[in-house]
């Protein structure tokens, strides 16, 4: 793949431009750059860059609202519900991350139930929202169908992410951030591209046999990680950001739009906890660092997110950050 | 194995008169037989009369305290702190669960941080005193060091359950409750007793290779299900249960007591929620239930903890259970 070195400024102020010309007012631009942005100083580059040229035909085609204006209220002492205006989530998320925390400090635990919006990133971003804070916090969304239930042949759950986050006094949150599915469908169509076989256990071919050859996943699904007991986690995500908050499931979903590789309306469930506010405030953060010693000591492991970290800080160090040239073109020619 | 059949209600007198002779408090032996009787009525063997020579053993050797006396107090508008007073989760959880479902009810969403007791029962009963009040739950409690991190080979994690609750207004409650450890480690023993072998990715050996040998977890380790994904649940199973409640981590316990079967003192945190108070109170319920019958359309899918209500409705049409013959004679000899 052809890159190009630039600015990470650059390449923030080339995607604000952007979005702005397909229509987005500051607000909405500044949240989508950023996100896009802070992906690629990361080295997400499944969600940096190469996710705007979706962003940019939702907003063009009228599928998401370029100039949202999100809102929230608190509907009960510990639940924030927000509405997206039918936008992209990183503007809800921007407005409505510091409300929850703050409700969350007061309350000890409380819930965002994001509904009416489009979620097309990473969800570290937010996990980090809340750990920047000092919370813990956890968060699921759901997607279109491409998981079958525990037991099943068929897609029913989105891949479905869930991500967890917990706060630290001196270095760097321990997130992760995971599909609940096996493999992103992303990867799956990459090593099809490219000709790769699979791990066994990855995918189901269209009669529900497995099968390695990445081709299968059309017409076939990509199984839960960890097997029955990862689709249960699957469901139980369907559930919380679906019926709980009164958005739709993957499979709803997927009877109104079709299958576009855009973001679809629909919901987001986070739930944040203050660990100063559960019995021992003074103690939390040293005793957690006692088990993060105690998994690190372990020849190959690694505290998730790190990775991430040491490319943060390589962009930091050098304010630049090298992304797919083809894809730097059209946010170019779009922002032109 | 043989078995006796015998009336859950005396197999219930049986089990309080043995806890009451080892020194339990009526409220202790009436909340342990429950739940020890629940699994039995359920056919949770595993988690049946089986543990009832361990409960035992506990209380006589003063590990746990046979007439603990659980207190609590709400630290913060949405967190009620428990303290098990070094007993058996049971009562704890039976005079508590009331408490948290009340502040689920008026908060929106709430949390339990039990603390200082013993868990030796599974969790789908508390699961199911939420889903009893209309609650969406889920729960987790650490262990004793049996699973590596991710990307490690020595034990450092518990097996770690993580249970859900969903509730229905026509149905019994949508819950599982899974080890995250990919198989119970009484599992394994009971496969190496019986000379068979287990799944490839179940265990490694004490030099951290991949086996199929079920003896080889004497030393070795159980992995976690579903590779480093699952591994990761089970590090925030252990967070949750341990540093933000302020309870000692599976590898800490195991600094301080030997293996030696038995529960360990330690924490369990619940987060309980209430779907009328997210935004879609009149909906939730048909809701969800959309989502169950996409899920039992498909060949082989059954909602989890169905096959444990059809074992209850059977247990309940007859009165009896069948249960092991050589643990009800211990059990009758210890209520003399």
């Amino acid at each position: 793949m052809k890159t190009e070195t630039i600015r990470l400024t650059e390449l923030k102020t080339e995607c604000i431009k952007a979005l702005k010309n397909a229509g987005c007012d500051d607000a909405n631009a500044d949240a989508i750059a950023g996100t896009v942005c802070a992906a690629e100083r990361d080295h997400c580059h499944s969600h940096g860059v190469f996710r705007m040229p979706g962003y940019l035909k939702s907003i063009r085609n009228g599928k998401a609202k370029a100039d949202a204006a999100p809102t929230w209220s608190k509907i009960a002492p510990g639940v924030i519900r927000g509405d997206g205006d039918n936008g992209f989530a990183p503007l809800s998320l921007k407005l409505m991350g510091p409300e929850l925390a703050a409700l969350a400090k007061a309350q000890g635990v409380a819930c965002l139930a994001l509904t009416n919006m489009h979620h097309f990133a990473a969800m570290w971003p937010e996990m980090e929202m809340m750990t920047d804070e000092g919370l813990v916090a956890m968060t699921m969304t759901s997607a279109f169908p491409i998981v079958p239930p525990p037991g099943g042949k068929k897609p029913l759950f989105g891949t479905n992410p869930f991500a967890f986050g917990w706060p630290r006094q001196n270095g760097e949150a321990v997130i992760f951030d995971m599909a609940t599915a096996s493999k992103a469908h992303g990867e799956i169509l990459i090593a099809a591209r490219e000709g790769k076989t699979l791990p066994p256990g990855t995918i189901i071919d269209k009669n529900g046999n497995p099968s390695t050859n990445p081709a299968d996943v059309q017409g076939g699904a990509i199984l839960a990680f960890g097997g029955a007991k990862g689709a249960l986690v699957s469901m139980m995500v369907e559930l919380m950001a679906g019926a709980l908050i009164g958005e739709p499931f993957s499979f709803e979903t997927a009877k109104k739009v079709d299958a576009d590789g855009l973001a679809n309306r629909g919901g987001q469930l986070i739930i944040a906890m203050d660990p100063a506010r559960f019995g021992d405030a003074s103690g939390w953060a040293a005793h957690a660092e006692a088990l993060f010693t105690e998994m690190v000591k372990q020849d190959g492991v690694r505290l998730p997110s790190q990775r991430r970290y040491e490319a943060r800080a390589m962009t930091e160090a050098s304010g630049h950050v090298e992304v797919a040239a083809d894809i730097l073109a059209i946010i170019r020619e779009a922002a032109a």
